[in-house]
């Protein structure tokens, strides 16, 4: 059990000697630093439900590793008996969260290399998964970065910036996703003020966000979720930036639950709402926001799971939905890797994979 | 220390007999029903600070209690000595809290009794002054009831209603300000559906609101604050009521923090918003919301109050209004115990206030 800041630590790491995937354990902070190692399928897939690794991007980076980690353990005779063992470890993983798209995303990727890969020794094809899960890991750092400077250009010098939940490098590679123009920013003297919801019920916000933001010396103010509004009224916030989990063809975005609340407010007070999105949480094939299954979590989550005691009466019912979908109506834009989508977004998003396909 | 079922003790209540305040401490709800007595001014001061004794009509009766046992305690030769005293125990009694107008409307009151009897014998003036403390508790029970009567013909059997904060039972004598319409409800089998916003940082509406319906029979589910946009788009929520702890005369209204984040969800999704609104906290004085006292409150409250552990790094800024405004044009209707009040809120008020002239 390693402790070390978590500036020096990595989101998701992978030990390839040991064949093990390093985590920090995102339900300690921002108390304790704590990288977990991580080796059976079960304690992967556990690592993702419970939060331990989260965010879209981070979830299909350890997807990819925690694949790999587990196709280097089967023992098969064959391509066909290997394949049949590693759909079901991918089934398994891909059933740890219904929303972020990124997990099947990775999952995928993982499996197209696998069958490209079908007439090569057993060997020579766990090299190839072994790249491409390290490739998913550094295009992912790469994206960011791009996400960042598409989102810097939508800002300006000492604006007041909003964001919610944490897509931040907790939630990714390097940079993260909606924090990306503020890291960016902070290396070239932006001075930007960012305001951080925190992000009920599990404080995403609070523990991660305010956490990486402080400790990498941005000015962030923390606020409860409900001060949105307030903060918007009293001119503070020029722009609010979030990340996603799945992106619809026509712009419907599902993110953290509460991220419409912020749109409508922003929509009230005349703020620009942007969504970052890596290509890889853009569905082409949702039309819509409907389609996007929703996470339903506990209800002690809300009730009690960080307060001394239980904090609502035993019995009383409770909704956890763990994300929302916010209308394509209420996103002023949605930043890619490849560009800033605007409405209407379904020829948009197909503009952008167009420069995708020519960049690859 | 009496421990009983909130349900068979007064929110605020007097021994008149021993001269003591009597509440129940609500920052100890849901856990623990403890009725607590106070008799110095510190302790009083200190109940409404802690939000021991909170919600805006329970404020003014706790201070009007308050102020007739302090007076009751004045040791003075003549009337000038008394009033002296009288006038420095009610100026610290009203620094307790900023925002709610009740505080000084009740102390004003009892004030006023003091003046007219000036000329009455001790005796005489401190019967006069129970007399106005117990009458400003009885009227809120009957503003509170006609209130519910208002508010119940703005809504239809089986509506869902969601509400913010506590202005419930728990905030004034019987009934609450936006409870009093699901209450009355409930009396008549209208079978409302109510989701309750947990109200962060204090949490009044997990531990009070939901608390309160849910001991009553109300079906009520518990929310967290940024879950409103979701049920509201999800087509549960028929209504928004809230109570306020102050309303400017053209309408802008200081409620509990995240009041505002409410009104412009409602706003975008189509939802009526009422503000259930007792004319004691109709301050005609103020212009607008922008001249209502917003009180701001510990880092604390957000960072740690509640937790197992502090859930935000050291050192991190923190924002914690205690209420924000809501701007009048996102308010359907104020309803008082004088009738339903629609924008033009000022001529509206104007109306309201000669009703309440007519009938007093």
């Amino acid at each position: 059990m390693d402790k070390e800041n978590h500036l020096t630590a990595e989101t998701v790491d992978i030990d390839l000697t040991a064949k093990e995937l390093i985590i920090i354990d995102q339900t300690r902070l921002p108390g304790e630093t704590r990288l977990i190692r991580l080796k059976t399928a079960q304690e992967i897939w556990e690592a993702i439900y419970l939060l331990k690794v989260r965010g879209a991007p981070a979830i299909g980076i350890a997807a990819a590793f925690g694949i790999y980690i587990l196709a280097a353990r089967i023992e098969a005779e064959d391509f066909e008996g290997f394949y049949q063992q590693f759909k079901e470890k991918k089934e398994y993983l891909n059933s740890s969260r219904p929303t972020a798209v990124n997990l099947s995303w990775a999952l995928n990727r993982m499996e197209q290399v696998c069958l490209t890969n079908r007439e090569k020794s057993r060997r020579e094809l766990l090299k190839a998964l072994e790249q491409e899960a390290l490739t998913i890991k550094e295009e992912d750092t790469q994206v960011c970065k791009r996400i960042g400077e598409y989102g810097l250009s939508l800002v300006k010098p000492g604006d007041g910036i909003l964001t919610h939940c944490n897509a931040g490098q907790l939630a990714a590679s390097k940079y993260g996703t909606a924090t990306a123009p503020i890291y960016l920013g902070q290396e070239r003297g932006y001075g930007f003020r960012v305001f951080a919801d925190e992000t009920r019920p599990l404080l995403q916000g609070a523990r991660l966000t305010a956490y990486e933001l402080h400790s990498a010396g941005v000015d962030v103010t923390l606020i409860c979720d409900n001060m949105s509004a307030m903060v918007m009224k009293n001119g503070w916030i020029n722009a609010v930036f979030v990340g996603c989990d799945r992106v619809a063809a026509n712009g419907d975005t599902a993110n953290k639950i509460g991220t419409s609340v912020v749109a409508a407010v922003a929509r009230q007070y005349g703020v620009p709402f942007y969504v970052c999105a890596p290509t890889s949480t853009i569905d082409m094939s949702l039309e819509s926001g409907i389609q996007i299954p929703i996470e339903e979590r506990k209800a002690e989550e809300v009730t009690e799971m960080w307060y001394k005691e239980r904090m609502a009466p035993e019995g009383v019912k409770v909704f956890n939905p763990a994300f929302d979908v916010t209308d394509n109506d209420l996103i002023t834009a949605v930043v890619t890797e490849y560009g800033v989508a605007r409405a209407p977004y379904r020829e948009a998003f197909e503009e952008i994979f167009r420069r995708k396909k020519l960049n690859s």
